[in-house]
């Protein structure tokens, strides 16, 4: 049951930091199972960087400076040893990418598929938190970078669609929105990173706020190689705003502030799109190129 | 692939919490996997209480005031409602009884058997975290409570003992010595929560703060029960010293301190016993009944 020699680095019971004065800590904890999360055939390398990208990318969506992170590795005893060092170079390689030290964790042997999670931490001024709270009526609905390239990279990884080297990367390789979320501390009336599908993840916002929200699938903004690939309208805008693994930010502003945004974003190197409106109610509108309301059968992967 | 209604409460994304200022924040990360931590026969209260207890016990070790955990639940997809229900009702009785308030965390389903993991945070006064560095030579080494019952309490749950509910109780319900890992504070030269066999942990604080340790096997603590179904001589003291699962703190001080730790401990409701001496050099001396250095087989559960 000994795990590998390079995994014991992991094996720390427990870690010592300092959040600075006047910060709040932010804490996440997400976790990839083998054959749900990812394909077994996935790089370990890629596996890893997700594991380490999806939890950063929910501090992101917090408008959280990362801190440090802690693993749970559970890996079939079977495991062969190349991977193994593979997965922890690639879990070392992300932490450094993101700023992220590797704190500490636990390793484990398992009968069944890999299971691996972890928590990330990260630090934000006192109140400055970014919620799924805080979107009121009128505010605009903003999403970063493009929707839909890592569910048409899923299906390449699958080997249900012919490779598009940039679309499988979108899915293997996230890149969590970290200088954009720590942009809009104090500018964001709400936000959270987009995991499960946009269109579900605006539902979710909409109802932590107590609002409701228009989506105009006309302005999901989508990269030319999923353009090329996706059914011609809303039933390709469809397909791109209910796929998962974007790790995009959602996040809503007053209206006003859209110059703001659009100059941070700039700053942040990150591309915005106002894809819709918070409205008084609950529930969410969604919108096809003709600006009539549809009825999407699925609005993302609900789990 | 929904999980259980009463699972929901444990997937927000994330948390946000205060550390107080002038404290650092202590992260400890330890998981369970059903079949190698736990028998699948485990009554679910009593797994939620240990993957709680096993976490808080490690903040203990530092002297750390919890602060708040989030779990990482993997479920295999046939578990029935009612385990879970009772398992999620354990983890808030469990947290409610350690003070340690469930902040969040992520639920997956499995193939295989239960994964489960929890990040345990607390924090201590800044520069007071009791590690495992700082043991010196002529430091006193200190256990507190007795040692060996869970290992007792493990056999019996497996069957291959009758059952002495004292002892299930033990290696089923851990109690954190909380109380005693704060009053250890600023007192403690080095120390450790004891998971995996009182000698091997022992050799790892040594070789953690780079000198020997000397353990006197006849004051290694038992309980009653325990003395009344171990074998005789060094074999019994020798099975209790080398069983996991017993979640005391293993700690050192300067000799001199010895009573002011006892009335710490007195304060506390925790018995100690002072059960060796530091050395320099390095590695573990274990002196047997008759004072003669013993060389046992095995330390303890290496994984």
């Amino acid at each position: 049951m000994a795990p590998h020699p390079a995994a014991r680095d992991l094996r720390d019971d427990a870690a010592v930091l300092t959040v600075p004065v006047g910060q709040e800590l932010v804490v996440t904890k997400d976790m990839l199972v083998e054959g749900v999360h990812y394909t077994p055939a996935c790089p370990p390398r890629d596996v890893a960087w997700k594991l380490v990208a999806v939890n950063v990318s929910d501090l992101a969506g917090m408008g959280g400076r990362p801190l440090g992170l802690l693993t749970g590795i559970g890996l079939p005893a079977h495991r062969a040893d190349d991977w193994i060092e593979a997965f922890i170079a690639g879990l070392a390689h992300a932490c450094e990418r993101f700023g992220c030290p590797l704190l500490g964790g636990d390793t484990v042997r398992l009968e069944g598929a890999a299971v691996l999670s972890a928590t990330a931490l990260g630090n934000v001024p006192s109140g400055q938190a970014v919620s799924r709270r805080g979107a009121r009526p009128g505010d605009a609905v903003w999403v970063s970078g493009t929707i839909g390239d890592a569910g048409l990279g899923l299906m390449m990884a699958l080997g249900r669609a012919e490779d598009v080297p940039t679309l499988v990367r979108r899915y293997r390789r996230p890149l969590p929105r970290i200088a954009l979320g720590l942009s809009l501390r104090g500018l964001a009336s709400g936000g959270m990173d987009v995991s499960d599908g946009l269109l579900l993840d605006a539902r979710r916002l909409a109802a932590a706020s107590g609002v409701a929200m228009s989506i105009d699938l006309a302005s999901v903004p989508l990269s030319n190689e999923a353009r090329a690939l996706l059914p011609p309208g809303d039933a390709g805008l469809l397909q791109a705003a209910t796929a998962g693994d974007d790790y995009e930010l959602l996040f809503t502003t007053p209206a006003m502030l859209a110059p703001k945004v659009l100059e941070i974003a700039k700053a942040a190197g990150v591309r915005v799109t106002r894809i819709g409106t918070v409205e008084p109610g609950e529930g969410l509108l969604v919108r096809g190129l003709s600006g009539e309301a549809l009825r999407p059968e699925r609005l993302g992967y609900e789990h």
